[in-house]
């Protein structure tokens, strides 16, 4: 008998509670990225994402989470990150910055808004200033920094990881 | 004075030993993907990659990590992953499997070959039969499978979360 066989098309892990993680993106250059940020947030149990910016999305790198993920787009970010803090979320950004916290020590609050830099500038000045932490991921070579989604992918994993069932 | 400041250019953090993590790549269809791997192996401290096939890489996608990890390339990975076991490597899946490990739950052997399946077929039941443990990431919503690279990315966050000074 094989130790180690496929499974194909398994069934997706069940959530006890929806997650309560929000993923809010600056504006993305990168189409790409916000595709594959979409299929992150599909398969991580998120139902939406927000994107500074018109939020167009690749089906081919995005799959189905096209159809379960959906895109708010606005115009800047601080009103919908205040409004976000109203509701009873964290801020959480993600960048190299002073008094950052290493993502390894980090411990997420349940009701998280991860905030995603844009590919070249990162955070702006101004939503940093409204930040309640900033999380950083160690970088071990080079380049000196991840790609956004990749940093975002072991963010969310972290939270995840941290809330399994959600 | 502002609370967080970026940091541009922010010199890697220092490994207290050389990485011994090997990222060991089935044939990756997609030039985007093992590009973006070799950034990833980059910015975590390794220097190199082996691939099954031509080792193509973007370096608009990879950055600098074009000069520093090596793409050892090889025409089918049993041979090369007999030889790592030799060398003392634990060869480590990253699958949907039965009798797998989760993520969370996994505590990586120094020495470790983590072995990525190519895009369509993951990994092949002959490279399935050479290995020590199978590794699995939660999937909690749709598409039922993570991309191949950012299943990777969490694998390896996860190992270097785990030696932080490699």
């Amino acid at each position: 008998m094989k130790r180690f066989e496929h499974i194909r098309h398994k069934p997706p892990a069940p959530l006890a509670n929806p997650r309560q993680l929000t993923l809010v993106c600056s504006a993305l250059r990168n189409k790409v990225n916000l595709s594959r940020l979409v299929r992150l947030a599909g398969c991580s149990g998120l139902d939406k994402i927000i994107h500074c910016g018109a939020g167009k999305v690749d089906r081919e790198i995005a799959r189905d989470a096209v159809d379960v993920v959906h895109i708010e787009t606005h115009r800047s970010l601080p009103p919908v990150l205040a409004w976000l803090r109203e509701k009873g979320n964290k801020l959480i950004g993600l960048e190299q910055t002073t008094n950052s916290d290493c993502l390894y020590d980090f411990h997420f609050p349940q009701m998280t808004a991860l905030v995603i830099g844009s590919e070249r500038e990162g955070l702006s000045d101004e939503v940093l200033e409204m930040l309640d932490a900033v999380i950083e991921i160690p970088v071990y070579g080079r380049p000196y920094s991840h790609n956004v989604v990749t940093a975002a992918t072991m963010a969310v994993y972290e939270y995840c990881r941290q809330f399994p069932d959600g």
